[in-house]
């Protein structure tokens, strides 16, 4: 597939990321992107070290993801996508200044800091008419998506109870203490945003409730805490949730719950059926249709449907995971691209992966859930998005 | 053991009951007691029958309550306990004839529909130096010892987060159009009382969650709701709780979730570790010592505590059940009977027994409930109860 | 129901015991049978103390098996049945002594160590008119019912796989050289038989395999090993099936496999579905109709069958356990023990609970085990028993 | 990385196959091979619309694996390595043909159908000097890994008894006769072998075992069945299993057990402790230390060993499946691949991915199991294999 390739640049995911990997290997493994260009570090040692370990070419190994824009769009070969993958308060100015370049980007969640950046995005995006993708990546699991087809099908009735939670235990200790780059930038407000806790996962959690249910939350309740002495940000947030139309939840996220690693459940309740999906063993979707014994759906067999069976490469029992789908969403995005080539073939469908819509969604969530917690834990409206 | 078993009657329990046949085996499988008289119904035809099928002699089987008080009092042979399995709001009066008639009583929960009901009991039971046990029944699992004993030993440090939720689904439908009884009375407030859902199986959670954890609520903000049309009491509940000492928490009681048969599960995080513990396999526990491997400490192994047990059976793996968890309760509060007997042996240990002050807990919570969500989902002081 | 509980006596089952707590549980928990008589040990001492502390009258606890049988049988009030719990070298000539007296025997498992003796009681049952059950006590399960029933109703198709194992760890290390009461007699020769983990748990893991499938084995090869030094009888078997019909199987029982508390799991495959079951979560049974999704199937839902929800007791959810299952056996033996009074009411149905047949069909079993290995693992003949 | 790319071949593997699909997306994963040549079909058709498809140069999408061979041979940018992932019968041919042009050869699992086969392969393959890995892609998961070193350090003491199976439900029915490409091949005797399901998945769960454990089987005692009316090969295999130093163990493969998707699952019990392992959910690892509770060793978490880790993509709880243990062999091929470059970097310790000495035991063992089949289910020896 190297002819068509995407010409694919990042921005951020130098040495000692996570995440930068993360994007790579999920560019890489449908085979539609080849990476360029970086600016993977602002430190410029890093940036060409961590430029050459991946072998790009030297002249587009990049310091300033300003210079990386300018130079990469004057190029006949210049990239063609950004992928941002830098501590959150730089998602906002590295988008702006590839936008204004006329280059697609795909950032990471939260997509900003204020939802006033993320609607800036969003009329730069629409003006420069640019794909801006935003990596919830958990709404790229195959039985993530028979779920969200489930519900829209009407197999749930009228959903009442959705309960989402995202369980980590990584930050039960000071970590942030110790040097740790991850915990360092997360725990720190002027690089995370007003949210900890609940913008690092709180978000995610939000978004697949959102994504598999399609309710649109009207107002909520919120309680941040903060466990760890000496923590800048919220550890733990408890928050209640009402919908549009009626229905209930709750949302939890903690990152000092022993003994979850990565622990994002969501389980949704309707008058004729419910459903329960874990993201650590996510090739099974319990379903329970009211009355009947509770049934595994499983990823690759005849009992998922085709949203599910179009995002599946292995068969059922040759486990996929988190790498897959978030490669899900980089594929999906990349028929975009491609349908937005001079001459490009048209995208087979609607964006399925998540867009500024739903990134701005998260922003303002978050927003609502620290006025809420500010406020003694008060019920406050959610702006709602009209989506594009 | 059948000189010695403590004579017990009931009232409640008649044909078409569930709880009642409950109690009895639990009374009996320890052999503890004998069932020798009984009020089990209030329809006089069925009184008879429900007693005759259970052996009882003919003149001790009673239609009314009062009269049956009276006459066992003046029996020599006469009950030492009574064993109340009516529908809620009959707890009160019931519990109040056999009181004052100087008889023992083992209360079904929640112990009364008000709180002042429960704490003139209390006064009549201290009064008459009488036992008064609720049958928090699920605080007798041999593993629910271990995790509280856990907590006590400062294993899980600090406590921060109780996450803690009891679902079911038979409500799913408007069963009690159909005149089915359980749930004809448990949605009915005359019969149950303000809470419908949060009463009937929302304070067995918050018991447990007590029990185990030895933290006192201080405030709450909760959302009832009512999703099947018709019904006149809340058949779903979101709770968040402020725990004395800084914990945070969320309770979810729901009897509209398909698929969740009695799925009454707790969550402990502490500084140190967390625990987990699903009423529907209750011989296990997950203990996860932060930074170390998730442990399965199993019920009847070397791994469980003394308090574990002291309340143990049957070996490993041989599982027990709910009706086990039940006796238990029904055991230690024999203990209690008999060193209560003139020249009786000193009970060994204080009553491990939920008493009384579980049981006005228990109903300060159902109160304090109603009460926020009536106001809109505000949150509410929970009334502290001064332990015997 | 005490005017017509069946007078119980037991054999074994003193102090330090761990079948005999079992079977008198069993049998109070239902209110069948009261216990009456027993010669709980054959020391003395340790018989007096045991017949006391189960609240025997003194001149009903013997010493003496022998004397207990006529005596009993003398008396107006004397024991219906007796219920044999002592190591398996004693089960023949106990029983042989009650059955000769006219009382009808529930004797534990491997009936006998020898099918020379088992085929001698069943004459005398059959001469006596006596009653023989055999506890074993798994196939009291709800969901074992269910699965058997499925099976008849020929939901699975033509079996064809039947993959059965017991696993245990208590005999890692050789706890017999502790001291260790069961751990002494269950690896001694003289007092287990030929046969030792095996005999123990194979026969069990035999039974139900039997039980469920309505399979009849033709052929076994069989490989007994023993792990720890020193120890007398086997620790560990394979065994490979040839069932009549064409099915084939695989059995596996040990008790030196760290992890395994009391591991007995059953799966069968046929041409239309399969079945799984595992004794430590005996609430839930697998279902895998083939080419449709996994259900899982639970005790007390509506999706259990008449059978398994004519042996149960509590709602779904609420689990039932070994205790339940063991209880099960004995309350339709007292179907059948009242059936058989003079006058009684005819039983509903046929035996349920294992009797002599499937007593003999173990110890065949085993029999054959030991000399297939003896031969080095070569194929041998399983006798059939004609059914009665 | 594209520059040291390793250009990679491929011979099979066309439209509507499915190993060799997962073999592209393996070697691409971690960046380190270049697809550039191919005979994906041996249909002159479906080659070029799949080497098409795939982006390949016109040039280089043969119809004939020999011409390949000799064509990339001559040229200076000849791919260094091919990827055989044809139908079994091919596997020899073809590894000779790019043995002998010098190519270092990546082949599929069984290595070949016959061991002479495999023989002579190893021959050409030490007198060429080239690289010769099979894909037992289950060994790559980093649990196994962890699992294997965990046994090499005595952790479990000596090894008592193995448990493998590895059981799959989608050829319950005659699949192959109705055209579907898979089935059909697997279950002819011309293209795949001897075995059919011990072939095709027997082999893995042998490899596992032997990978973990270390140990060598020495005898085997084995029943093949056809449950399947018509089927030419075996759908069904039962194996005992008697290693070196006194193992002892059971193996059981199954294409017709509805409710196993691809369950391959190894136990290894030994004096001190067992390990189970399930690829299903291929993150977990559980360890029963012999007396302590068991523990869930997680990948990711640092509770994994060096050599886990050393394997491992993402963090804990965001899981890893079939691709990337998949990959994990590729890449480690890579390194090897590199340093049998001119001038290339020795390769970081030996060899860790499975090459002809596992092969050829995986033919021998199939042959031995044939065997012993055939004979009626009698013990017979296990060649063994000197490792290179």
């Amino acid at each position: 597939m190297s002819a068509q390739r995407i010409r694919l640049g990042m921005v951020g995911g130098g040495e000692g990321a996570f995440i930068g990997a993360v994007h790579r290997i999920a560019a890489r493994l449908d085979d539609h992107y080849e990476l360029v260009a970086g600016a993977l570090s602002a430190t410029a040692d890093k940036a060409l070290r961590s430029g050459r370990a991946l072998g790009l070419a030297p002249e587009r190994v990049y310091v300033d993801f300003a210079a990386m824009a300018k130079a990469e769009a004057a190029r006949a070969d210049g990239i063609e996508v950004v992928a941002i993958v830098t501590p959150n308060d730089q998602h906002a100015p590295v988008a702006e200044a590839f936008l204004k370049a006329g280059i697609h980007v795909i950032c990471d969640k939260p997509v900003t800091t204020t939802s006033r950046d993320a609607k800036r995005l969003a009329a730069l995006a629409r003006k420069h008419g640019r794909i801006f993708a935003v990596t919830y990546n958990y709404s790229g699991y195959p039985m993530v998506r028979h779920a969200r087809q489930m519900v829209q099908e009407g197999r749930l009735g009228d959903i009442r109870v959705v309960q989402v939670e995202y369980a980590q235990d990584w930050l039960t200790e000071p970590l942030e203490a110790t040097g740790q780059k991850q915990a360092g930038w997360r725990t720190d407000p002027a690089r995370s945003g007003a949210g900890g806790c609940i913008g690092d996962i709180g978000t995610h959690a939000y978004q697949l409730a959102g994504h598999v249910t399609g309710l649109v939350v009207d107002e909520l309740c919120a309680e941040l805490s903060t466990f760890v002495a000496g923590r800048r940000l919220d550890d733990n947030a408890q928050v209640m949730l009402r919908f549009q139309g009626g229905a209930r939840g709750a949302l939890w996220a903690s990152q000092v719950a022993p003994g979850n690693e990565n622990n994002l459940r969501l389980r949704v309740y309707g008058s004729k059926g419910g459903l329960e999906w874990k993201q650590e063993h996510p090739n099974q979707l319990q379903w329970s249709p009211f009355g009947e014994p509770v049934q595994t759906l499983a990823r690759g067999t005849g009992a998922a449907n085709a949203t599910a069976a179009r995002v599946t490469r292995t068969p059922a029992g040759h486990p996929e995971g988190y790498l897959e789908g978030f490669a899900t969403l980089y594929s999906e995005i990349a028929q975009h691209i491609r349908a937005a080539r001079p001459g490009g073939a048209k995208a087979d469908g609607a964006a399925e992966f998540p867009t500024l819509d739903e990134g701005l969604e998260g922003v303002q969530f978050i927003e609502a859930v620290v006025v809420s917690s500010a406020r003694g834990g008060r019920w406050v409206k959610v702006p709602r998005v009209a989506r594009a």
